[in-house]
């Protein structure tokens, strides 16, 4: 993609859908292709705090629905991610860094760096739990945007109960919920793009002009 | 953009890059853009926590530097955006509601009902902080790509003295530093892409095939 015009395209086309057509299946290599992709996004020292339970069955979404308090596109859509950030995320670095260097993706002596600093940051439960949480947005946000190039529709939910889906899913007890991911074909386009605030409400330069408040 | 393999494309250009061009500059006209395309990111309500300050003076990318540790990719690149996440987002929330009700895009009631959702959901601190991290996360995501699209390099970090950034460049007081995203030409690829962890290691289905940890 040389042109920037078609990326905008994609982003603009891009709604928060609410209403999947219910009859509509995603076979599983593309929900792994999905995954794949949401998985291009940066995270810190790479270490990929990104899980993703897909859960795609009608009584195991009949139940995550409950748990979203009765919101129908998580059990109408095709899929709905459960996008789960792992607090506990460095203690896979090592592994991770083994990876690169032998890749030749980083030097070995920057790798026995990081790990250092990484144990160091993420010792502080509340910024690993935060980096969590940035992390899984992150790839989240490639995960819709891959999901609009594949023509599918998606709708970020943040309305549920995250002690019903950690019980109910098993959710791993390092693990973060935080949101859950429709994805599938859009019944019907039900709504018009939201408009955005002016840009200059939401950012300031360091010349002085400032944010509004 | 119908076709994924455009969008693929795009997602594994993408580096996280720390060497760029310390003689670049971007016109305001572009750091406007960038930020107008990250503000198409979905949020929840449509409330836009995101913020950014465009830190682009050489005097002032010296003392952002110095908030980061010294890492000189926030001083070398043509701009360093600090992203905040307003945890007070909620209170422009009426004025979001009524121009989407003028635009036609919500129903009155709906945007009645979303206010009161809102508000009541908001009134938790920690709820409210989490969600503008997720926000600015969201944004920052497409800004990266955007940026990527238009030809240029980013590097999101996220080593740096909150209080620090806080004080020196007058951050609301509502709102979150989240990261630094640094954005330029990079002055030489100096990175291989980083491996990433096998899909099944971070995919788990709702059949029982579970999660690694």
């Amino acid at each position: 993609m040389t042109d920037d015009h078609l990326f905008v395209e994609l982003i603009r086309r891009r709604l928060s859908v609410e209403r999947f057509d219910p009859s509509h299946r995603l076979d599983e290599a593309t929900v792994r292709a999905l995954v794949a992709d949401a998985a291009e996004a940066p995270s810190s020292f790479n270490i990929q705090h990104w899980r993703f339970i897909a859960v795609r069955r009608e009584a195991d979404k009949a139940r995550l629905m409950e748990a979203a308090y009765g919101q129908r596109q998580v059990a109408d859509a095709a899929v709905t991610f459960i996008v789960l950030g792992d607090a506990a995320g460095v203690e896979r670095l090592p592994e991770v860094l083994e990876r690169a260097v032998a890749e030749g993706a980083l030097a070995a002596e920057r790798a026995d760096a990081w790990l250092e600093m990484a144990q160091e940051l993420y010792a502080d439960p509340a910024l690993a739990r935060d980096e969590a949480i940035r992390s899984a947005c992150l790839a989240s946000m490639v995960l819709m945007l891959a999901a609009e190039a594949r023509g599918l529709a998606s709708g970020a939910l943040i309305g549920f109960d995250p002690e019903k889906v950690r019980r109910e899913f098993a959710v791993p007890a390092g693990c973060v919920p935080v949101m859950l991911l429709a994805v599938g074909r859009a019944l019907e386009m039900d709504g018009a793009r939201k408009p955005r605030l002016e840009v200059d409400s939401i950012l300031s330069f360091d010349d002085g002009r400032g944010l509004e408040r």
